[in-house]
This record gives C-alpha cells, structure tokens and sequence, in this order.
C-alpha cells in the first residue's frame, strides 16, 4: 500500500493505492497556502495519518508517500528548491514528513507525476516510454522510461514548457524568451489573439466575445476554428505548430513510444490531435523514420494522487 | 571481447577490445562508398574476421559486434534507415553482418558511440547519466544513461542537432529551418561570418583570409575571437548563446549529469567553454538549480571503436 498526495494551489487531496494501483480511499482538504510551509505539512501529515489508521491501511500497511508539487524539488535532498505558487523557495518538505510519518517519502513535479499515472493505469499502459504533456495557464510535462520518472539529476528535467521552440518577445515565468509554455499554453494562446483580433474585422470571435478582449478564453478560440472561423485556425494552427516543434525536440532527445496531451487545451480533443499531427508530419527531421503515437490522457482528477503512490513504490521496488 | 566497427565515409576501422574497455588491435581500409552496400559489407566483414583470427581473441572468444555509422538504423529490426554520406537508404545491414559472422550485431550512430566511450571510459567515466554533442560540419550527439545509449523506440534518439533553438532562414539538412545544425555548427559559423563579414571593415579577419571570404575557416574565426577582434567575438559568441540554448533544452527533457563537447569547433578549448559557460547563466529557467558540468571530450581517433565494443557489451550484459 502506497499514499498518494496532489498537493495543489487550492487543494491537499491525499490518497491511499494499493499494490495494483487501485485508489482506495482518499481524504483532502483546502491548501490556505497563505498560511505557510509549517500550517500545510501538518495538515498533509494529519491527513495521511487519518488514512493510515483506516482498516484497509491496518491490513496491508503503506510503505511509503510520494507527494507532487506545484514545482521542483531536489531529488537527493528532498528539498523543494521552487514553488512559486505556494510561495516555497528552499523548504525542506522530505525532512519534515519523514520526521512525522517515519514512512520513505518522495517529492517530485505534479506534471510529472500525472504522466506516471497514465504510464502506470492510464493510455500508456502498454508502452515503455512515454512523455505526458499538460497544456493548461503553462506547460508541464513527465517523462516516464521503464517505469521511473525522469526528472534529472538536479530535479530540473521533465520541465518540457521550458524548451525554446521558437523567438517571440513575450518573456516566460522563467524569465526567458521563446519557452514551449508561451507559444502552446492557454495563456499564450488567448494572449495571442487579443493582441490580433482586431486585424480579422470577419472573425466570430468579436461577437463571441461580445466585443470584449477579457471574455475571450482558450474554450471559444478552439470552438471557433472548428466552426472554421479562419482566424481562430490560424491560432490553433500556430499553437500546433510550435508544440509540434516541441515535440520534435523531445524525440531528438529521447525519441519515446508515445506522446500524451493533457490539461485545458487538451479537452478540445481530436480537433487538437488533428492538427498537432499535421505539423508534425511538416517537422519530421527523418521524413522516413516513424515517430511516436500522439493521443489524450484519459485520468482525470486522480491522475496526482495515483502519480504520487506510484512513484513511491516504483523508488521503493528500485532500491 | 567484442569488436568495434567505426563506419565513416573515408575509412572503415575495426578494432578489438576486451572487457575492461582496452582498444587491443585493430585494422581499417577505404570506405569506398561509391562501391555501394555489398562491398562495404564485405570489407567490414574481412577486417573482422581479421581480428577473431588474431591470437588475443582466440584466447578469449568475441561476443559481439557493435557498429558506428553516420546516420540513423531501426533497433529493432537492424536496418540502416538513412546514411547519407554513404548513400544508403534503408538496406538490412545487421542482418548482412550476422550471416556472415555469427555474432549478434549493434548498430547506432556514431556520434552517440563516441559519446559511449566518452562515458565508459572518457571523461564522464564516473557520470551516471551524460551528453555528448560533436561541434563539426554538422552537430551530433550521444546520451547515456545508466550505461545505455539512448537513441529512443525509432533510432532517432540522441539527434540534438535537429532540436529547434531558434528561428533562422537557413534550411538544415533534414530540411527544417532553426536546428541547433543550423546555429552552433562551424558549417553555421563560418557562413555567418562570411555573409556578415563586409558590416565590420575594422575585423582583423579581412587580413587573415587574405580578403577573400572562401578562406575562412573555424579556426580562423576563434582565433581571431581569442585576440578580441569584436566581429569573431559576437560570431563566437552567436553559436555559445544557440548552443546553450540547445543544451538548456536537453536539461528540460532529462537533466544529465555532464555535458561533453567534441569535434571540430572544440578545438577552441577553454575559451568556448568559458563562452558556453557565460550563455549557460543567462538561460538557465530555475537560476536558483544547478545544471550540469559542461566540459571538454578527452578521447580522440579511437572513440568510434571503442565505443562500438561498449555497445555490444551493454545490449549482451542486459540480455
């Protein structure tokens, strides 16, 4: 038995897997990030003790946590290095649950994380490498070979929104140009067509947006071009594009056995996958050699806590 | 003991190397490339045959043959997918290689073998996970981890050359535009330095070429940047930023321990390092993480050998 925790922006969800990586039982409760590293530790403490001591934890005791983060933690020190949303910046959240729980715990990135669930019991299941990315306000990414996470010997790696595909001036979180995340993000994408919109006096998006830049989200420009409003095709294509670029990137590294796209943009779905597919045939650097299946994630809100358990047993099944 | 093969397009070396990664004997001739597939083949297999004759491998009897070629092969099935310097385009060249001389045969890209033997028994030799980048007429490269190649489901692994870093009008090769190729080769500099050159009539490289631009070399360009000639600075200066680019976005995907640049252009020792090194801050997405160690490739000539024998040796010893 493994415990799982998602510890998020908004929420703690912690969760208790078993060995065949069923979530049997989970508890969670709201982050108050406000409150500080001490005020959230106890509370992910207090709720993974509550798990412990229900029966089926009694029966088949855990063996370890493995927690994801809204970040990067040290892979040797167990410290998390950055949390911007959580406002952590050096923090020792191994430490400090080890001390409390006297359990193995393990900490990596929350993306990272949900593409080991879908290794694990999601849509990649049957493959032996695979890269998840999650396109949402940025981009995130896990990258998973022969069942361990890649996250690099200083915690940095997976951190696949952070691979410059491209130049733009619109300057990333990380303080960079050209990132993954400012050209395939939500962010970016609406970004870009409030800026553009008023060159496309034709666009449906003006009467969508009732004549409003601000209402304009990721959901309408996607519903747009497929009612082919050109214009908004143009914007996903664009988006396509520099993630096919990013893509394409990945496999000059790695070359994996599959890819999965998850996160807010993802729900546009087959549309989505259509057009990421068209660019990639466009940016095959061995036009004759083939490449990794594209497809959707398919775990939804459990996709964290899962991830978090199967780290902990595939670190632990390592040692 | 195994044999390494390094198949380039002027020589074709085949050498014998025992377990403890020591280069014992070894035999080359002519590639001959306009002879086509078969005789090359051939000659491969006369200069092995060579060798297990040899009293040093009756002694102790060759397990396995491991091959360096210029281009991509299909691990699975052994099938060299594209060579272009040797003109091959999808011909079975394991297969060819077992028939003949029944042992189980390897083949990967040469610039990931020598970056095998970098970290075998060069200067990652204590690394547990290293990347390999070759600056020459082209860029290549070569990762390992835990002493296994990657070069991926499809044999397009480990092509850092062909990650976009940039956006540029210069087609690559493989027919894109802003590959790494494109940016940190000295292919890349010298044609930048050329079409650039008549901007700057104070550069010292109008006296070293002689004023003709068809006499610049890469050489010539770093030497002129050592002395502070401002123009081969900013053109050195060009391919560091790119090239740390290219780096930056490996360590997004995997995060290696090391960095080690071979090839031509690191001839310029030290003072590409410190420029690389310079770019490497600049770039960095968590500037409060450590990156890893970027430094100089250590083994000359014999790397494709040798780094054939280790391929052999770790696909035999995970069997």
């Amino acid at each position: 038995m493994y415990i799982g925790v998602d510890l998020g922006g908004t929420n703690i969800v912690v969760g208790l897997v078993n060995d065949a990586g069923e979530l049997l039982d989970s508890k969670s409760c709201p982050t108050g990030r406000e409150r500080g590293f001490d005020a959230v530790v106890d509370d992910i403490i207090k709720l993974s003790n509550q798990l412990m001591k229900t029966e089926l934890a009694l029966n088949e005791p855990v063996k370890g946590i493995g927690i994801g983060i809204p970040g990067i933690a040290d892979p040797e020190t167990g410290v998390v290095i950055s949390c911007v949303n959580l406002f952590w910046e050096n923090v020792p959240l191994r430490e400090a649950l080890e001390k409390a729980l006297a359990l193995p715990v393990f900490i990596d990135n929350d993306a990272t994380l949900a593409g080991l669930a879908e290794y694990e019991v999601g849509v990649m299941k049957s493959a032996k490498s695979g890269v998840f990315l999650t396109l949402g306000t940025g981009v995130g990414g896990g990258i998973i070979m022969d069942h361990q996470v890649i996250s690099g010997k200083h915690g940095i790696g997976s951190e696949v929104g952070h691979m410059v595909v491209g130049e733009n001036d619109i300057p990333c979180n990380c303080g960079r140009k050209g990132c993954l995340e400012t050209f395939a993000s939500s962010t970016a994408i609406i970004a870009y067509t409030r800026q553009h919109l008023k060159e496309y006096p034709d666009s449906v998006l003006h009467e969508c947006s009732a004549n409003k830049l601000e209402n304009i989200d990721g959901r309408m420009i996607f519903d747009a071009a497929k009612e082919g409003d050109q214009f908004a095709l143009q914007a996903v294509n664009r988006l396509a594009h520099y993630l096919a670029i990013g893509i394409m990137n990945i496999i000059a590294v790695i070359d994996p056995e599959m890819f999965v796209l998850g996160g807010g943009i993802a729900n546009a779905g087959e549309f989505l996958l259509e057009r990421v597919r068209e660019q990639l045939e466009k940016e095959k650097y061995f036009p004759s050699a083939p490449i990794g299946n594209l497809c959707l994630a398919t775990l939804k809100n459990d996709a964290g806590v899962l991830g978090g358990a199967f780290l902990a047993k595939s670190k632990i099944e390592k040692r």
